[in-house]
């Protein structure tokens, strides 16, 4: 995934000359914190934030170029760039949003970090019953009782927890992967989970096989 | 995970009656976008954003109460909540920021939208090597040198890349769950490409103690 696939392009620019008092307005109007400064050409000079608005107002600047911090203070990415650059960008320097440059350094959107929430919240939010069914799909010749049934012992041996194959399905049907992870203590243990009912499937598939 | 493990307790916290000057001063000083408002008891009473202070110097407001939301307008998450319904919140109602309470209503802390991008994304940024070493330890019977075989089997066949179990493994020592995510086109996906390779050295580690 690219960072143009995750920008908001519905972002609010403007240009050094601009009074606060416009540009305060447009921003509340459309609800954004931070907007690019850009020149004529639409290349990206500065950058204001709504905190840099309040202390304009309060020190009674003009002008936009009076309280903006320059081109060079700033972060940025291009387009084309993973859209993880992004995510790792805001969350090293702490930044609400970032602007988005294309190869001619002009401004063609903002990544916002309620952006990136989104994005990476909709890949927590895959059912864990969808991870299972790809995985009853690659393994031909196990069947789905096999694989619930095959869960159920694992999460008995594992944490002790009496379910049944029953159960255990309708738990998957129920849970995302964000909350697996949340609940089995971090990525690594899920998919160590994962590769355990993988083994007794698979060496009861190959056992059947053999027979 | 819960609220109270990602949030911010460095907030900044006002109340009704303070003037929009001294508020703004403290918002910019601390560099926060969004503040609650508190009554005497420290008890949620409404909140503010940058932008609702840029709006009251504008319209020469005086005090917080004058532009502040109402409690009622906002989405709060409490301490002890998972910490994926703030994720959900913030992504549904595309907030920077949401206040936490604790059991009687007391504002403890403020979940902003960058924190949740940092744990979103520490999880992203394990080596995808990691997950493969906890594979290695379940499996046991089956080295190291096997997975890596297996891997680069299974990537040939998939992909066509004619890539030797070395190159496999530099290749995950230096590459990540987030880019793994992103290069096999997403969760699912990569669980099935894992469960390929799982597969075959399992079924190689049956025939082999067949024997």
């Amino acid at each position: 995934m690219k960072v143009k696939e995750i920008m908001d392009m519905n972002f609010v620019v403007v240009s050094a000359d601009q009074t606060i008092d416009d540009v305060s307005i447009r921003m509340e109007e459309k609800k954004r914190f931070t907007t690019p400064v850009v020149d004529d050409d639409e290349k990206l000079v500065g950058w204001i934030t709504s905190l840099d608005v309040t202390r304009g107002f309060r020190e009674h600047k003009k002008k936009v170029k009076d309280i903006m911090h320059s081109k060079s203070d700033i972060v940025t990415v291009h387009e084309d760039d993973p859209a993880r650059l992004a995510v790792l960008e805001a969350s090293k320097h702490k930044v609400v949003s970032i602007p988005v440059l294309n190869e001619v350094e002009v401004v063609v959107g903002v990544v916002r970090t309620f952006d990136i929430v989104e994005t990476l919240s909709r890949l927590y939010e895959i059912k864990v019953y969808k991870i299972f069914k790809a995985m009853e799909q690659e393994l031909r010749g196990v069947s789905w009782d096999e694989l619930m049934e095959a869960s159920a012992i694992v999460t008995r041996r594992r944490t002790g927890d009496r379910v049944t194959a029953e159960e255990y399905e309708q738990r998957i049907k129920n849970s995302t992967f964000g909350e697996a992870i949340w609940a089995t203590g971090g990525l690594e243990k899920f998919f160590v989970g994962f590769i355990a009912i993988g083994e007794l499937v698979i060496a009861r598939k190959v056992a059947r096989a053999r027979k």
